[in-house]
């Protein structure tokens, strides 16, 4: 264990699955001396009481961040923005903050508008790419980051000793911690998980509007149930996420419809090794993936859906 | 049994997944006292023998489909247009045929051009929506098509005996037959199979065209693993279907097109409300779809790949 462990008290800031599960893990490894939680319903903390995830909640923010060596926001996306508003009055001096929101710029922003140096020096924004078709505190599981990516964006002004913290505890949850820029996870997350959850709901959404006379989704098969899956995700979770990544989500989308486009017109000039060179393209990087998929992150595996 | 049943002489013009699992399936239920495949490749046709799906073969399609009572051409959909007009040639008086291809208009157009009236008369276009991740005559099944939907599209000329005979074995091997128009057939595919294939195969190629940083892919879960598996089918055969269904496909690439627009302004211009509709009704749909999946054809759940 890192010799930043055990932490004295961690306060979790919403307790749904990823703060429940992160508070689960600390408790399950020992890490914090004391796991306290922050809720709008107090019969969620109840619930996460009764359970052990956490010791003690309080439905005052201000309680229940006081005293903590390491506070994570694990609302949602937008909710952060808030949270951290109300940190800003609160914290102690020697607290660190950190996060789970999928996007990170405007979690970033607010911050910078909010916290004082600081305050900002002892923010390292973070996102575990974890999840579970499965949401809230019931849902929490110790072992939910093992084996899974946790991507930091430290900011110019992080102070060094708080990316330190930050990335100890997750690694000692099992995770595989990666530093990016907050620009640069925000563009992979917009290919690689938004812009794939747009074109699913899209997809659907369409197809459902065409149903006047014959139900045509009855045609469909496994393909269609695997591709369309996360078009069952949360709707408040993924409108969130559309308005906080939106720079880089229409970015990824403009991308995306050029290459459909590309692709449109080979089909319509019959251009048949355009359409090969494009099929065989897909198919050797999908394999690639599948095959390191399969691999070293192969306890990811378990995730039929995720929040990301 | 259908009193049309069981048949004299079976005729399988193209031995590889899903026309050796109907001839294992044939076999299996006493459905055909003979049955006999044509192919390309020798040791294909000697594989299906070994493995008792057939009873014989010949490497002449004329041998191959003599008396046959019906001959169910499963090549690759392009070829269907080739052994049609070789058919046409050495078809006897009472043959009926049927096919098992992904696209239908451009196998009844190739029908209509090499056929005479008689033999157009006795053609019944089919198409079995199954598969599996795996291909070839070693994967045959004979339960393949068990609980899953044969799709027939008989023509206004079609033989109202010929088309009870092509149902009854559908249904003999396990299936559920539906009739519609080529058309309809066409469309219906186009939407639920051939587009989202279109899509998966665009965003696999885009996304690899921008990890010259980075690999992305590392930093995708489970969500995209599903969402792009189907980029991960058989280059050629999709090729073929893009082509043989240019015209459906293109409509539906357009009409998708359309509401992917409608979905990035909403999110350009931060309207929340447009963002929940759509993720909402989508949601709705795809959780419709996913209860109907998991009940009647729960059977296709079996297949994460599919051939359709």
């Amino acid at each position: 264990m890192s010799d930043r462990l055990p932490l004295g008290r961690v306060a979790i800031v919403g307790l749904g699955l990823i703060g429940g599960s992160l508070a689960a893990a600390l408790k399950a490894g020992s890490l914090a001396a004391d796991v306290v939680a922050w809720g709008r319903r107090e019969s969620t903390l109840q619930e996460g009481l009764r359970l052990g995830v956490i010791d003690r909640y309080s439905l005052s923010l201000a309680d229940a961040v006081r005293g903590a060596d390491l506070v994570v926001i694990a609302t949602p996306t937008l909710v952060v923005e808030t949270v951290i508003e109300q940190l800003a009055a609160v914290l102690d001096a020697h607290t660190v903050v950190s996060d789970a929101a999928s996007v990170k710029a405007n979690v970033v922003a607010a911050a910078r508008r909010a916290f004082n140096p600081a305050q900002l020096a002892r923010f390292v924004p973070g996102h575990p790419i974890a999840g579970s078709e499965r949401s809230g505190v019931g849902a929490a599981d110790a072992a939910l980051y093992r084996d899974h990516r946790v991507i930091l964006t430290p900011l110019p002004e992080s102070d060094a000793g708080a990316v330190a913290l930050v990335d100890a505890v997750w690694q000692a949850v099992g995770a595989e911690v990666v530093t990016m820029s907050v620009a640069e996870h925000d563009r992979i997350l917009a290919a690689t998980s938004h812009l794939p959850h747009m074109l699913a709901f899209t997809l659907v959404d369409a197809l459902a509007a065409q149903t006047q006379q014959r139900d045509i989704f009855r045609f469909a098969a496994g393909g269609f149930r695997d591709f369309t899956r996360i078009a069952s995700s949360d709707p408040q979770m993924w409108h969130d996420i559309a308005l906080a990544n939106r720079a880089a989500i229409l970015t990824a989308i403009d991308d995306f419809s050029q290459h459909l486009a590309r692709l449109r017109g080979a089909i319509d000039d019959g251009d048949g090794a355009g359409i090969m060179a494009t099929f065989q393209q897909a198919k050797a990087a999908r394999d690639r993936f599948a095959a390191m998929f399969s691999g070293a992150a192969a306890g990811a595996a378990k995730n039929a859906y995720h929040q990301e």
